[in-house]
């Protein structure tokens, strides 16, 4: 299935002529296709696990996932368009371990590639017509493609807008990360079951899979952020500490521990900040709190796909992808 | 045609559950329709040429405009979108005498908002299904309009370019302003024919109608941003030679003579510098150049016009707005 999407999503990145020049070069640079001097390169390029649910789903609920590769492509490179205006929004210098557009070619030309990689994002959308896809059917997943990027960038302003300000809620934070995480992925389950051609109801029961799967998701990185095992998750648990994310444990700290917001003021943390900080979270039961949601979000996400009643060997793979998204220690 | 077309903009542009947030509200600034504050106020916000290039034509193929409205309504709001980006990458701090949007909450929330714009220009697009018109040819609706979003950004992509190299040539700089300048209002005026519902050669002319009235009214622009009256044009003519514009005048001139090439290596202009470079533009045949591609591109336009047999009063209001556009003074 992942060959089927990145063969689709080269055939829409590529210009017509096929003469390579920067304009697609540094999409190609983005999608860990080529290096910074546009020369070939095998790399990871991310996990593809939003393009890989749009597909099992589709097979699942009794379609063809060739038929769905060309929506799976456009979920793809719309979340690539996303991350190069991010990193240029949060001034990030590297991504997977290499310059980040905007650090390479200038700001300018970075959000003019994320721009033009967004229009692309939905050209590859219209191909689904060369799959025989219904041109109703198209229509309806454009209309939602694009209900889920405004919801994207709502999330991503609400992320700006947070780091700026204090007493930030938990419920504020759920509808930040909704958009910038859990929408995308709902609509990658939502597609694959409109293309199965599907009625409405199996079709809200894959929405809400996809959504209540996002939310948990990020509830259990933000876990995993802080009292992860570093053996386990590959990632330092501290540094979310350290720079002071907040993320969902820490707003509810912030929101019930005054000796706490006064640790988070301080811009200089101690030799015990991280352990003083983890000690105060887990007294107020910030951990506890963070946990549940959690466990809510995985058992709502698996009913919905229960309800969606999928089938076949698609269905185990989904169960699988389903089990390895939620299923981390923490 | 133009309330019905803002009032369109309006419906896309809000938030459903109506409550403003600033989210919404760098948007409608920038639309003018509410201050830096996001009070309601009455601005000029732009000449709404396109949608009403889209609306005029749609009627004069035959259809019913009040059918177009959406596509109108997405026009306005790309174009929007993309003067937000624009904004940005040329660091421009005002447009139409206010502050832009990056200048009063920063580039963050401006590359973001752009991208909100962008997503709900497509929403627009899909809400000619209201309007009773075919999904087959929404989906072409839709694929054309990314098609010119792709155009859009290399022909940015390409001025970015143009402004750090030399020898940039003639061809070049046509092919930059087809994408930044013509390839939007090809859009406008193929759009309203496929919705009017007419035949492949007629959508055919009315696109190059529509490119080449962007073509002819770059190269005029171009023009009279040297060569114009003052009092006629409301701009200073001096302004292009003074920042050094390559417009393609210039450019024509640049290639042809090694003065020129001199003359705009200077950083500093001496007092006699607009009157040198504009006696040696005449001399090398710069100005005959450019009125010459003016002439065949509106030649050109005003053919595929008449061979796409608009009809009614809509095709006499069409007419008007063309010439409007090509016999500006010069």
């Amino acid at each position: 299935m992942l060959t089927a999407v990145e063969d689709e999503m080269r055939a829409v990145l590529q210009r017509q002529d096929a003469s390579p020049d920067l304009f697609y070069g540094m999409m190609h640079y983005h999608m860990g296709w080529v290096d910074a001097n546009l020369q070939p390169v095998q790399l990871n390029s991310g996990k593809r696990i939003r393009p890989l649910l749009c597909l099992l789903v589709c097979q699942a609920a009794g379609g063809d996932w060739r038929q769905a590769v060309p929506a799976a492509a456009a979920i793809e490179i719309l979340h690539n368009f996303s991350l190069i205006h991010d990193d240029i929004e949060d001034a990030s210098p590297t991504r997977r371990g290499r310059d980040t557009i905007w650090k390479l070619w200038g700001v300018e030309q970075a959000i003019n590639s994320g721009d033009a990689m967004f229009a692309i994002a939905h050209l590859a959308l219209t191909r689904l017509l060369d799959r025989g896809v219904d041109a109703a059917v198209i229509v309806e997943a454009l209309r939602r493609f694009d209900e889920t990027c405004v919801r994207l960038t709502q999330g991503q302003h609400a992320d700006m807008d947070f780091e700026k300000r204090e007493g930030v809620s938990v419920a504020d934070y759920i509808e930040m990360i909704t958009g910038k995480t859990a929408v995308l992925l709902s609509y990658a389950a939502a597609v694959g079951a409109l293309v199965a051609g599907r009625d409405p109801q199996t079709i809200h029961h894959y929405t809400q899979y996809g959504l209540n799967l996002g939310l948990a998701f990020q509830v259990i990185d933000d876990i995993l952020g802080i009292w992860g095992d570093e053996s386990r998750t590959g990632k330092s648990a501290a540094t979310d500490i350290i720079t002071r994310k907040k993320t969902l444990p820490v707003l509810d700290g912030l929101s019930k521990s005054e000796t706490l917001q006064q640790l988070y003021h301080n811009t200089t943390s101690s030799d015990t900040f991280v352990t003083e900080v983890i000690t105060l979270l887990d007294e107020v039961g910030s951990y506890k709190l963070a946990a549940g949601k959690a466990a809510v979000y995985s058992a709502s996400a698996l009913q919905h796909l229960q309800a969606a009643q999928p089938a076949g060997a698609a269905a185990a793979a989904l169960h699988q992808l389903t089990t390895m998204l939620l299923q981390r220690d923490f």
